[in-house]
């Protein structure tokens, strides 16, 4: 359950579904942040640092860090739905550990409880300079499944 | 304690420190959010809608939501300290009560509580379409005092 | 949405199925928490103090303090769901705001948005010593409908 | 970070006065819960289940497996500092993920970042029944380290 967990890939149909589930995130692009690994259960966002983040302490804004956990901590539960379902993060509680700094972040969803109608998502945020790594952000997730329209 | 609760307006020197804080917010501006009301305890962030600003279900991304929210609760924060003090907004909860849409959003932050070392706010975020105004988000949000470096 | 919220009576069926649920906690008797307000939306625990709730700092250990807070939230979000439908309360989150002391605690459970299938309550312990009222607990409840086994 | 992680052991006076400040928490011996393992920055608790613990859904109530996850995670988080400073855990979050049930449940409190001023536990609660082990609830605690008075 931490960064260092192994976590099983997805088949080719479910990451396009996801892919393009993730474009038409409007926000992410406006902030930069890009899909990077699609597994089972496991998302990872990653979001490079940039003027336009910063929040009035100089580091990258809280609201920044949020967005991208929030976000890969959703997709995460996406991956363990067909594709006539959907998920939708409805609540979450998040720590920031450290000042959101680094070349970039990289938000990490992993679900730890896939219910029928109720998930739970970790979410992890570590900022990342070269080999320097450390966690920025921890938090929680519940998600409730729904239909498609 | 909500929306309609009373409030009592800053100083003039206050509301100046509060706003120049609010202007190296370089992520506040990116998204297109402005601080509207200062008063004791209280401010309101106002975040017109806009495609920049969506998620993939096509209503205003939760991470942006969340975003103003937490701005607003750590503003209203610093209201209530010194001009040698800072106030740092360390973790939340918050729960999405109806998609975030409407002409803007306006986010307001009450402090409940205010210690010495650990304040908290309530968050509130409200969906407005003209006369039409409803809760898309509430949350809670604990913060710390911080003598400015 | 304080304490000082005006609020609905409900019918004389609905207190009776309320207050039956309510017997059916044993933690509640062994805590020596009792049912006091029933309203539409609104729910009021009392716990008298006692040797038997204290933490290691000597107040009322937060563990006896979310206990009746979290029995508050989904009771009063049992109110407004029919005889046939349940509620779960299946994550919260809650500060504590000053130390929880008194000659007893009132706990308020108020549901802030009510779902067809999610709703929100919201959380607040008062300590009580004659007059003197304060606030030492505030969080926020999510609560599941679900159909009577 | 899960149940199964590697830890290291605390000195003998360590875990002398860890065990004491236990010792002083009425409600835990009022529910019947016991400290288990003492190990650095973290804490098992274990709560045998019972009829006084009932919720009206006939499981132990969340009331109960809470004050455990918060217990486990202060003391984890006091076995981090000196024997002149204690932590005060003044807010958390929990889901409950199943119902709590087995012979008894384990609570499990593992610090995730030990900070000078705040730190933050993660609680893990676990239904044991013989070799059957399942996770009823999962949340993230904060903590302030404060002088001992």
């Amino acid at each position: 359950m931490n960064d260092a967990s192994p976590y099983e890939p997805v088949d080719a149909d479910v990451e396009e579904r996801i892919r393009k589930s993730y474009e038409r995130q409007a926000l992410m692009r406006h902030l930069g942040a890009r899909l990077e690994l699609v597994a089972q259960g496991r998302v990872h966002v990653v979001l490079p640092g940039g003027e336009h983040l910063t929040g009035h302490h100089g580091h990258i804004h809280p609201g920044a860090t949020s967005a991208v956990a929030d976000t890969a901590g959703e997709f995460a539960a996406l991956t363990l739905v067909g594709p006539r379902d959907d998920v939708v993060g409805f609540e979450y509680k998040i720590n920031f550990t450290a000042p959101a700094e680094g070349d970039h972040l990289e938000a990490i969803g992993t679900v730890i409880r896939a219910g029928r109608t109720l998930s739970v998502s970790r979410l992890e945020v570590f900022g990342v300079d070269g080999s320097r790594r450390r966690l920025v952000a921890t938090g929680q997730q519940t998600l409730l499944r729904v239909a498609v329209p």
